[in-house]
């Protein structure tokens, strides 16, 4: 018994984030089939279900893989409680036979076994993500849950990561959706997968969940304040100055080194107000600017001297916004703090950046304040791939995006369409037929390989039956298109990646080289942790050919079968396809 | 103190229906705004918020409101527990004061009051579905859980009602989206929500959730078999006759009244399987049958006889699929069961089931079997608006429709842009600009009223001062559009009603008629039942002018604003704007 076997084989996985993620977590149907399995005997024949999907989202060729940590978490919790058996025998159409109760009593996962490719792994359409092998009725049972916790996951993580490439690296990306997402649950999902993606950041509590649970995302949070923290500050004009501000109570600010207490924070910011107001090299452009504005902007500083991020276009972004942010920024500043920057939510945003930007750098330089200039400007207001797509090409300031709605809700496109499908039962090929020839699955038990070229870049994925022997490195093996005959290629891979790993060896495994090990000498894959999964998504990407992640006509990436495998389901086809009969 | 608030003062009340739903699933930006509200002295500061959308969904006319219980149910239970104080304690940039923590500690919403529209309302653009006031930190934390909780919710029930006046009154709708699902909730909100839009049923256990937390949703659910049940029942040709079937081992089948035992229900099914093959009137379109298709529907019929639905789409619908049915549903029939029916997933609907549902006629009428003619035909694939309204006008035999991924994920629009504006603090009407006049918010605390006309149907939506008197029937009253001065009309209504209602008064409330109460004189409406809210939402329809809410072209409701409230809106709105000046 190795080292990593043993590790697994004494340890209790957690459940899935979401507690509501049960085994009821499914379509009743699944449940009167597991009835009718087990009325025909059939339940506990051996089957092996594919699960994948037939076309990449946001017109796109490539998807990311997600959601496999969550399926395993459920799978190895998979277990009924007395209360859901009473809840499904009180659901199932007409009455069942206690046997089939006590049948549902004992089942669990242990004789599953789960391959799967890694999360945050680039991947295609017909290619399994995940192969799921077990007795018939179980693997049936976890159909419904598994495609919830990968359909969402895979569409949402993908979103993140071509929102990703049209930003490019060097930008912050925060993910801002919670108000707008599909319920709680579209959020917490969101903020996880989007973090797999490559976004940076998000705005809300997302780690809270896991910190309760005892194991946690670790995502950044940011945070700033909103137009109504501004609104409400108001101010009675005619007693708003220096002597007597109807606001701030609270005036005082200790340097960032603690060594002086400036008594009067409010004045500090006015004067420096006014020197900016008439700086010439700045033209004038500065108006009277928004007193409660500046109100709200110092009380909030007065809070977080050290993480001072100001929302600017209440009013007028360039004539009050940016000169009142300057001179609270400049004021922190006198103290040692140093301000974050600003956020603008309307507007053009790349007017608006380059403006500010160029008032950051006069200051730095007109005033000697070393780093001014490089003030964060952060955006938002309904940002997607094409808005930053245009900005990118305008031109603009911005360091840092807070992208919600469009991505949380993968407004562009809002489903991908996973399917899971029977491949084989005991030990026979399965085929499911379709007019549409998309829709055609492919058979057998399989082992799926990446093949890469000489430049390092993945060319193909290539399927095989289970028992064929592995793609070799430097050897000519042809790739053929599984349904279209003139489709083939030969192919000589310069590296050669088994793309199914096994994640759920099943407790009682069928190898007998490690009998005294629970897992039965299967080793299982870790689940790796967050930042891992998203470092491996953001190598991929660069693994990638740029012409198929490209967003304007990418060149799809090929997925075939070896010629065996090809034969086999022609084979099949053709055995299976009733003969037509025009009348 | 009056039986009905009596009633409410003792009642705990239930937490969201998703235990993730806390007040930690916010934006972090709301916590440090409170922290600054609170440093500056104003976190106890009297703020009104109104909760609406700017847009109707879906190129429509109308929204359904809907997602009141879970906030209530949210705002009910507002409470920090010590791990979430010390979490955001870590989470907030910068260290904050402990006076901060021992506030956090405290706060809940017994000092805030909701008003919102009931639950399940035909709801129109600028109108607040719900009102929130108390202390400005506290209803600032209630912002981004409120969201959540109200934009996908009242989204997929006005998707949901959108299909069912598409399908018509008559059809089943069924619900079948848990597998593309934006994640876990995104499921189990859409259940439910959908259920209030006017489906019938769901095919998961969406009620479980509420069984375990001990209140039924008591959505009906439905369950019929997959493509691979058919699949995974495999005929060894040579083998599979009357004598000796491969697969089905039990072949007995007790009557459905207990009078009597077919011990061999498989020859049973061949037998009729012969005769409707050589029926003369249905001209000989029935084929040889797939006998896997013939064993898995023998299979499921003797596992479930009284509800006995068939997927017939496998092989070949009308040449195997329906005879195949028929056979198993005339044996069923013979023993006193009566099928269900059949259900479609692929192929042309239309034509499909009008073919199917003349076979059931032509097997009522040549062999006797009353009601056979009735079976029910279901269909799925991918359904959403416009194919039930491209099926409606071509015309066709379905009596029941399972809609999945457009219904659940809002395919057609992804995300409803609900928003909460600060309208009033310390008693100060707030207006938010913007250079986009659709986004000028509508100040002040208002009242709500729908008017209606003489035909019953409602004609306008007025808002109000909270201070102004109530439209009073048989009066006449100027409506005005808020941003447009040409646009008025007068008014006569035959009914008034009042929208906003108050669903949760604070427990120390501000009005002193009944000391003694908890609730200390408000009222608080019940949240009325599931069926109830459904109920409500169909009869809304109903009494909204058929051009409102058709699918094509449809008019636009009117909202308005009282003259008194129009004259206050432009002049704050001339007050904040600042006047430009051309360079």
């Amino acid at each position: 018994m190795d080292a990593k076997a043993s590790q697994n084989a004494g340890r209790v996985m957690d459940g899935p984030t979401n507690p509501m993620v049960t085994p009821l977590l499914t379509d009743l149907y699944q449940f009167t089939m597991a009835y009718a399995y087990w009325k025909a005997g059939k339940h506990n024949e051996r089957a092996v279900f594919d699960l994948y999907f037939r076309k990449n989202p946001f017109g796109g060729e490539f998807t990311v893989f997600a959601g496999l940590e969550e399926c395993i978490k459920l799978i190895a919790n998979f277990k009924l409680t007395e209360e859901e058996v009473s809840f499904i025998h009180k659901s199932l159409p007409g009455s069942c036979e206690e046997g089939f109760l006590n049948y549902l009593r004992e089942i669990d996962c242990s004789d599953v076994e789960v391959y799967a490719i890694s999360e945050g792994t680039v991947v295609f359409p017909k290619v399994p993500l995940l192969r799921l092998e077990g007795p018939v009725a179980v693997v049936q049972l976890l159909e419904t849950p598994v495609l919830n916790l990968v359909n969402f996951a895979s569409l949402v993580t993908t979103n993140a990561a071509r929102h990703r490439l049209v930003a490019g690296r060097s930008k912050m990306l925060f993910e801002f959706g919670l108000r707008r997402a599909q319920g709680p649950d579209g959020a917490i999902g969101a903020s996880k997968y989007c973090y797999i993606g490559g976004f940076d950041a998000t705005r809300w509590f997302a780690e809270y969940f896991n910190v309760a649970a005892g194991r946690l995302f670790g995502i950044p949070l940011r945070g700033t304040h909103s137009h109504a923290f501004v609104s409400s500050f108001m101010v009675d004009y005619s007693n708003f100055n220096l002597q007597s501000p109807d606001e701030i109570l609270e005036r005082s600010l200790c340097s960032s080194d603690g060594s002086s207490t400036c008594e009067d924070f409010v004045t500090l910011v006015h004067s420096w107000l006014s020197k900016i107001q008439w700086l010439k090299s700045l033209g004038g452009i500065f108006g009277e600017t928004n007193q409660s504005e500046l109100a709200a902007f110092i009380s909030y500083a007065l809070a977080f001297p050290n993480n001072f991020l100001a929302l600017v276009d209440t009013y007028d972004v360039i004539r009050s916004g940016v000169p009142n942010f300057c001179a609270v920024a400049l004021a922190l500043s006198d103290l040692g703090y140093r301000a974050v920057g600003i956020r603008l939510d309307s507007g053009d945003l790349a007017y608006l950046s380059s403006q500010a930007r160029k008032i950051f750098h006069t200051i730095e330089k007109e005033l000697g304040v070393p780093g001014f200039g490089k003030m964060i400007i952060t955006a938002s207001n309904d940002l997607n791939e094409e808005t930053l797509d245009a900005l990118r090409k305008q031109g603009h300031e911005v360091d840092c995006f807070g992208i919600g709605t469009y991505l949380v809700t993968c407004y562009a496109q809002a489903a991908l369409g996973c399917v899971f499908k029977l491949v084989e039962i005991n030990n026979q090929p399965r085929i499911k037929l379709s007019e549409d020839v998309s829709k055609v699955s492919i058979p057998c038990k399989k082992r799926c390989y990446r093949l890469y070229g000489k430049e390092g870049y993945s060319l193909v994925d290539i399927m095989t039956g289970e028992n064929e022997p592995c793609p070799k490195v430097g050897e000519r093996i042809l790739c053929r298109h599984p349904f279209s005959e003139s489709k083939r290629a030969y192919v000589v891979p310069k590296r050669v990646e088994e793309l199914l790993k096994c994640y759920w060896p099943g407790k009682s495994g069928r190898s007998s080289e490690y009998p005294s090990s629970p897992w039965k000498g299967k080793v299982r894959e870790e689940l790796p942790a967050l930042k891992d999964i998203r470092d491996h998504c953001i190598k991929q990407l660069v693994q990638m050919r740029p012409d198929h992640i490209r967003r304007l006509n990418p060149t799809p990436y090929k997925v075939s079968v070896s010629a065996n495998l090809y034969d086999f389901i022609h084979f099949l086809w053709l055995n299976e396809a009733p003969v037509g009969e025009l009348q």
